[in-house]
């Protein structure tokens, strides 16, 4: 599928942010994935949830089925993960999850990635080799200045080019350097479960 | 304890509002309770939960523990409940809930409470008379028009004067007639629990 282009960016366009709760590293079982739709950087929308299993391999699919059964699906234009890793090492293939949804997917970091340090890790697990080749299919890095006063950001994208990308996140971004959606997410997220 | 003065109403100022989650009618258990920090109309601050049993006894005690034990709770001015049933027939009793937390409280509805039906449900349950005399120790109802277009609202106040809270309402609300720490509360609440 080529990218999606976004011709104007409309300052109420619908982002879908999606964050990972707290869970006990290397344990059995699941952990709780929130997803939360902003309109414009202001609005809050609505909220979405699933299960994935702690390292496992099911997080694209589990994503993609909730980003699609949502009542919110036909508005959300672009989705903004937190990282591609969710629930330890259960990796989100960026583009897979765009095939799947025919949603543009960015996948943003406050940290560069430490790639070296990640795939040390992914060697302790099963499947190194289908992990591993999930991480590079996130394609290239970007470093983003989201705010001026705020450290960048780091992302990958998928269905989207990289200028369109920039422009969403900073018009749906207010105090922070991660849209407000994703912020929220992510405060709904460890909060709550 | 007298009522708090607000002299000035700041458009930062925090909210909390607090909904139950979804739960069969007249089941054995709990319902989950979540709470939303707002600072001012537009931004999403935080969250907090607790549980409280279905038709239960306990909602103003679990209500003053979640709020006192949050971290917000040094930035909290104003608590903004649905109603003052949850979870069934569970009865917050606003006015030990202000003497329990030191904060304000609102307690709104969009309809206009039905009290006769109120009473005859509250028959079927044990300690009626518990029950009611915290429905009635809600005090005066106050009919108010937050947005002109929209319908008006119904509050119950407790610790504050009804022209601070109509001010308060006014102020934090976008598009619904609630607070919008009220109306996602809502959305959270029913939508992950």
């Amino acid at each position: 599928m080529s990218p999606k282009r976004f011709h104007t960016i409309k300052p109420e366009i619908r982002v879908l942010g999606i964050d990972d709760g707290r869970f006990i590293p290397h344990s059995k079982g699941t952990v709780d994935i929130v997803g939360v739709v902003y309109r414009g950087p202001y609005f809050f929308e609505g909220v979405m949830k699933t299960k994935i299993a702690i390292d496992g391999l099911d997080a694209t699919e589990k994503f993609a089925l909730m980003i699609n059964n949502s009542p919110y699906f036909g508005e959300i234009r672009v989705v903004v993960l937190d990282g591609v890793t969710f629930g330890g090492f259960n990796v989100v293939d960026i583009r897979k999850l765009f095939s799947l949804t025919g949603l543009p997917i960015i996948s943003i970091t406050r940290e560069k990635p430490n790639l070296p340090q990640i795939k040390a890790a992914l060697r302790n697990l099963s499947y190194f080799d289908l992990r591993w080749g999930v991480m590079e299919n996130a394609g290239e890095l970007f470093e983003v200045e989201i705010k001026p006063t705020l450290n960048p950001v780091y992302l990958h994208v998928a269905g989207i080019l990289y200028e369109d990308a920039k422009m969403i996140l900073k018009k749906t971004s207010t105090v922070a350097n991660i849209p407000e959606a994703l912020r929220v997410a992510h405060l709904i997220a460890s909060g709550l479960t």
